[in-house]
């Protein structure tokens, strides 16, 4: 109870009790929480009255310890702040510099950036650096982000759904807006502006043309006003078809002038309502949805025509790769490049093309798209999912830290050191325009995410689109001590749960490789048998290529020359089992059941190693969150608790549903000692979820 | 800050302080705020260890001011109750006694009832009674709920969207259920706990046969063991073909034994897992749903199978009578009497037959059903919607407390003095088992139900269901009381505005008895002009007949001949305009625009007047609440302020468009000095909301 006595017969505005780590906290509050340890407030000045400089100072009276020097809140172009000569050039529109200064003989922790966004960002590293154990004093914090759009996607629908959403009902109440001003709006807006993120669109890719309508143009700009401040613009996905839908023309082909018109009127009528809107996501021709090629025209001649829309008005747009067509029997993998890649050079210099980090979809392991490097005069922006659609919906502990990294960090092979990192931020051919897109895992929970450690994926992305060099543990460690206290114990069980997490659902989901093996809708759970829907390449059989001599899709020359696609070198590893890495060897190769791994075991019994110990490290998490029961609140400990029960029982069921279907095709044994699975093929076929969460409806 | 000072150096567990009236609250503690105003708790003491009674007592704990005497939580027949000579007699399982008494030479409070849920229901009193001013000393209060089943009817689907759901996504989160235990699922069992709910019905009436199948009877098991202390049983909606779709028979005949059969083994199945499992509601051959109707048999085949399944482990079936058949040319008012009443004595004795407030569907004014009084051998439950299909979902503010009491304080005229509550409460038939259904506006929104004033619904729901003879207008100060604290000006104002909010509401959507007059679908906004719907008794023109002549449907001997269903005084009484109540005059009759009407104005000035009436009870409100802004915190103030302003444009616009279209009907000027609509009636008709909340997939 420090403090106490000195408040009496003081005046206070308000007090703030320490709870014990006992205490419920339902999750709310993110990475954000409060650290104020004592009454006395820590001294914060401001020069400056602009909103968002005013949120930086309000964040750091919320936030900073009673031991800090006095802070003061600013910009580079401040009176008495050039006088400093301090290193504000090369930070950007963004950046900030966080510095222990004297000022007028004073000792004060300065926070500023060249705007005032980048003073917000400031505020927010220097909460993180204290939050995560540093010391107030000799502060020196430089950082510019290195990717310029750092980009939720939101696959929320109109009616309040979120495709693939298992965080509950989307943010956003269309209905009530643009009346009513949910708080949470505000919240969303400030736990993303604290990691960097400075984009948001709105609607799902799979996008209605009511979106475009007045009203709900009118609902976007409320958003829009209230992310402002915080430094983030709002974005919409569009329905390639909204000229015939709402302009009632006859066609949506780009190059026909009316529907360029159509475009051009509501892009200018967005823009009156919404000055600094960003501009639009658009997926064409893929899974169902309209776009150029209805009409033989090019993905090209679609992206530049809505970007000459955009063009006078600074917007930009962000135009998917994700295709695959149903009459194309091509190899899935292979269809994005195929389509885009002559296309390099030919997109407008507002066009950013969106590339899933692989080349399927979202799987739990992937190797990284052929194009990030293969389209040199694009800028390609990477999008990763935050949500959980393929890893376990918000039910599992799958930290996705170093599926982004494994990714970023990939050496595309174009040129010397070259990674897809590279290639996204624009180092690689100094693009202007570069970004990073994430789909969205927040919803309506209370708990934002579904849950605890769901949060860290939200963080992580935020993190890594800011500055893809960082590392997956770092990350981690800063998100444990934001979110549940600097206690090294918590720090270091928590950081080594959630790094091995990932891996842990790649070996009990499949490994080596293999990929959507899942059950068919709502892709949870396994279904490696599936073989009977319409379209082949919506069959796991179609992917794991299993059979009595071995398993693997062969995407060497011998087969779909998938490898084709990458750089030389790189292509050239993949096209050989003995250089392709271990983790991706089904990926691009058939194989014996036999083959010898490098462990010695065949890969048969690697395979059902993988499963073992995938299942084996989520109960290794739950005897690590049990140990940490003393020092979590309740309410998050038993959240996850009860979820890391669930993992356990799934992991076990995917491993035990998948060896019974590989032994019903290679009628080989299980290893000696392995233990069989629990029911035999036919109870697990059986099983079904028709009410699974996350389905369009 | 008093007490602060009396902190120091004494040993606190701990420490709640005062906050200012303007610190947020986001409503999700609905009415039980806790009271605590000094860090000094009153001593609690208990005799008696089951889990109902501790929890009494924490809310004891949790609640009461620190100069209350120290309060006792008992049962009468705790030793040495019994020799304080108490009143316990007549009180039943669930009533409660609340009792300054000297006990060992001590003053103390006795909490007490026959069993453990008795005494919860006194706590919760005993909280009631000082939350609403009244003195800590001389406490007396001793009652028993008059009605046996005071139940929740949530329209609830297994994909967690909510029919007729304006408050987010259903409560139950089935997918982590049974292992997740939302901390929520307490806190909605305490808050029905405490105005006396005793029952909740899990999921929608439009039942998926899913809902019986294993997994999602363990859901359910797991909700009934959370409930259970609480005193709430759970029970399911069934689909009545479930033997078809579950079983794998060929029918679902009532008078099939296999069906039967196919029940029992459910009902013991679900009893297995649910030992106080509550019963089935169901809603048969209605809008489409399967039924006994199906085969040829009666409601009461349906019924009495099912009864049978449930009977031996004390279940019961409610049995909805909201029938109406696409192929009965019948005024749809009168189709479910005409269904019910000849099967009068036919239902076994664990059979309610459960009959909505209104022959139609919820309106915002409806005569009381004519069932009530007609069954004399069959208890009849009453359904009421808390949740506004009809009335402006979930941002008008229209508090429903009038139209329950309006509707339980009717006289049904079969027996002298007999009112609707009288055959709900059993008191006319001396039935032994009673109920109250209300389908709920809950949902996983953080303040329950949408909007603060959405909460009072829920609340005059439960207290009436409890005691239907309590004045909604003192139901209406208990909940401000409780709900905003005990500021007099804040409890006259917020219940002045409640008291005339539903009238107001029939007054801008259509007063003087005419209903239906909604919007296609989602039911929202005015759509009194369409008639363009498949069914005839879809089609608001069906409702109001309204032409150049008149308006209004004739259900007298010369119409349908709906006032004959009703007792014989009753129906006279409705069967002449001069004798029926004004508000209810074009339900009954169909009367020219010429009409004089009481107050002397025609009845197109008089309509007229109710329309202005209505907009302008709004705009008062709007006074009212803006007046309360120093004195509500500031989240509910701002919310609910806005939802006013919505409900202002709103009351406007069904306003307006009605007017424009009764005088494209009517031809007829507006009375002098009345202001003309803002828009022509083809604006109106062109309005569409097509991602409206509630309506289901």
């Amino acid at each position: 109870m420090y403090g106490l006595r000195t408040l009496i017969g003081t005046s206070v505005i308000s007090l703030i009790i320490l709870t014990t780590p006992a205490a419920a906290d339902d999750g709310y509050g993110l990475w954000l929480r409060s650290n104020i340890q004592s009454v006395r407030q820590v001294e914060v000045s401001r020069s400056g009255n602009s909103p968002t400089l005013m949120l930086a100072e309000a964040e750091l009276r919320r936030a900073l310890p009673a031991d800090m020097p006095p802070v003061m809140v600013t910009t580079a172009a401040a009176p008495g702040i050039a006088a400093l000569r301090l290193p504000f050039d090369g930070l950007g529109d963004e950046g900030y510099l966080v510095r222990s200064v004297t000022l007028n003989g004073r000792p004060v922790v300065l926070v500023a950036g060249n705007s005032d966004r980048g003073t917000l960002y400031g505020a927010f590293a220097l909460i993180r650096h204290l939050a995560t154990g540093h010391s107030a004093q000799a502060i020196a914090l430089r950082s510019a982000p290195k990717v310029k759009l750092r980009v939720l996607n939101h696959w929320d629908n109109l009616d309040g759904s979120v495709e693939r959403g298992y965080a509950g009902q989307s943010l956003w109440d269309w209905w009530t807006l643009p009346d009513f001003h949910d708080p949470r709006y505000t919240d969303y807006a400030r736990a993303n502006a604290s990691i960097g993120i400075n984009g948001t669109v709105l609607n799902n890719v799979n996008a209605k043309a009511d979106s475009l309508t007045a009203p709900y143009i009118a609902k976007a700009a409320a958003l829009a006003d209230i992310f402002r401040p915080w430094g983030i613009r709002v974005y919409l996905s569009v329905r390639f078809s909204a000229p015939i839908e709402l302009g009632g023309l006859k066609t949506a082909d780009p190059r026909d002038p009316a529907v360029a018109a159509w475009w051009k009127a509501k892009a200018d009528e967005i823009y009156r309502a919404i000055p600094d809107f960003g501009g639009f996501l658009v997926k064409a021709n893929s899974e169902g949805q309209p776009g150029p090629r209805d009409y033989g025209a090019s993905h090209a001649d679609g992206a530049n025509m809505l970007a000459a829309a955009l063009r006078d008005h600074g917007g930009i747009v962000m135009w998917r790769a994700f295709v695959y067509a149903e009459t194309d029997p091509e190899d899935r993998a292979k269809q994005a490049y195929t389509e885009f890649k002559p296309l390099d050079g030919k997109f407008a210099d507002n066009v950013l093309v969106q590339v899933k980090n692989g080349a399927i979809d979202f799987q739990p392991r992937e190797p990284f798209h052929p194009l990030f490097g293969a389209m040199p005069r694009t800028p390609l922006m990477i999008e990763f999912q935050i949500t959980k659609e393929y890893l376990g919906f918000a039910t599992h502990l799958a930290y996705l830290g170093p599926l982004f990294t494994e990714v970023l960090d990939a050496r595309t092979g174009w040129k010397p050191g070259e990674t897809v990192a590279d290639v996204v931020d624009g180092e690689a051919e100094h693009h202007r325009l570069t970004g990073m897109a994430g789909v969205a895992n927040i919803g309506r929970d209370r708990d934002w995410s579904g849950s605890t450690f769901n949060q860290a994926n939200w963080y992580a992305f935020g993190r890594l689109a800011w500055d893809p060099a960082l590392s997956a543990e770092a990350i981690a460690r800063a998100w444990a001590a934001q979110t549940f206290g600097n206690d090294p114990q918590v720090i270091d069980t928590v950081t080594a749960m959630m790094m091995g997490s990932r891996e842990a659902m790649v070996d009990y989901t499949g490994a080596l490789g293999l990929s959507h093996l899942m059950a068919t809708g709502h892709h949870y759970g396994p279904g490696p048998w599936v073989s009977d829907l319409a379209r082949p390449e919506w069959n796991p059989v179609y992917y794991h290529r299993a059979d009595a001599a071995g398993i693997g899709f062969d995407r060497t020359a011998k087969g779909s020359n998938a490898v084709g696609q990458y750089a030389e070198h790189v292509a050239k590893a993949f096209a050989n089992p003995a250089t392709t890495p271990e983790s991706m060897l089904l990926w691009f190769h058939h194989l014996p059941w036999d083959r010898r791994m490098a462990s010695g075991r065949s890969l048969w019994e690697e395979l059902v190693t993988h499963y073992d110990r995938g299942v084996a490290y989520v109960a290794g998490m739950q005897r690590q969150w049990d140990m940490l029961r003393p020092k979590i609140d309740d309410e998050r400990w038993q959240k996850t608790a009860t979820y890391l029960g669930i993992q356990a029982r799934e992991a076990r069921w995917w491993r035990d549903a998948s060896l019974a279907y590989w032994m019903s095709v290679n009628h080989r044994p299980l290893p000696a000692g392995v233990r069989p699975p629990e029911h035999d093929l036919t109870w697990y076929q059986a099983r079904q979820f028709p009410h699974a969460p996350g389905q369009a409806h």
